[in-house]
């Protein structure tokens, strides 16, 4: 059950952007320029949707673990493999670039804490060819979902257990961004 | 020295919104909401930065503790114990009201992960006469700056050693909110 009194039958955030309308317009204005938007990033929006997914799942939060691998499968045309290697927190082994793996490391070590990041992790994702402004937008989005998790299990908001729910989600905000309903009811 | 190439002369988090704009525009506007508007919280601005002071304390970070310390001591008409307090993290002999006290432990409890919030936690908050959306927004702000500080420091961004540049932001931020220059540029 929830700590505070949200409209019910809205799960996660969703419930609370419900409940605080004043701050859900900037979140998603963050999420959609940070995830989905192709122009603002040269990490593909199926990348960044795998840093959100894998920092989720390293701050245990299920809903945006599960929201996010959703998008992201929605946003790979529909190959999980690499969703499922990130839920399971198996960077390593992952099915993804080793440019990628790089960034991933990079964002293991900002969900620790943002001075746990050293120069030889910023020197290898460097070595795999990834730019500043790639870098940037990993830590970015690594800390903003730092965030989004702490907000969504600090009020215990509610996670469905239906997969169906997830994957509904995933393929509605891979189409239509973050700007659209049930996010923002103002 | 910066992990990646920012523009010189800003310290903290402004050499980042010089950076990357886009992100910088939805970033200063849920800190204006979250922080600075008299009318989208019954907090007020004072104890507002409080809780993003301490928050950035107990992450260590350096430019953010100082800058929300400052901006806290303008927003208390220049009363600057709880602030000492805060920076030091003692909350318990913090010159706060008994209601702050609960909050900003369950501000202590959101920097460590969201599902560390517990029910005696909340309890705690009712019983000092917190409402529930003093409550959400308590850990809204901390989960914002679990962003701002992994952001921050997960870049290795300048933070000042001089505490006139802090307290020149925290009279600026403190008269002015946060959608003024230098921050946004665009």
């Amino acid at each position: 059950m929830p700590h505070i009194n949200l409209p019910e039958g809205y799960p996660g955030i969703r419930s609370l952007f419900m409940y605080s309308p004043d701050t859900a317009l900037p979140l998603n204005n963050l999420v959609q320029t940070l995830l989905h938007d192709p122009a603002t990033s040269t990490l593909t929006p199926g990348e960044r949707e795998l840093i959100a997914t894998y920092t989720s799942s390293l701050n245990d939060c299920t809903y945006c673990a599960n929201t996010h691998g959703a998008i992201a499968k929605y946003q790979l045309n529909g190959d999980d493999h690499a969703v499922k290697d990130l839920l399971a927190k198996n960077v390593d082994s992952a099915l993804v670039s080793e440019k990628m793996k790089a960034l991933l490391h990079i964002a293991a070590k900002v969900q620790q804490g943002g001075k746990k990041v050293t120069e030889q992790d910023i020197a290898r994702a460097r070595d795999e060819g990834a730019t500043d402004k790639e870098i940037h937008d990993t830590v970015l989005i690594t800390a903003a979902f730092c965030m989004f998790n702490r907000y969504v299990d600090g009020l215990a908001t509610w996670a469905p257990d239906d997969a169906s729910v997830y994957d509904a989600i995933g393929k509605q905000r891979a189409s239509e961004g973050y700007m659209t309903k049930p996010f923002l009811v103002k």
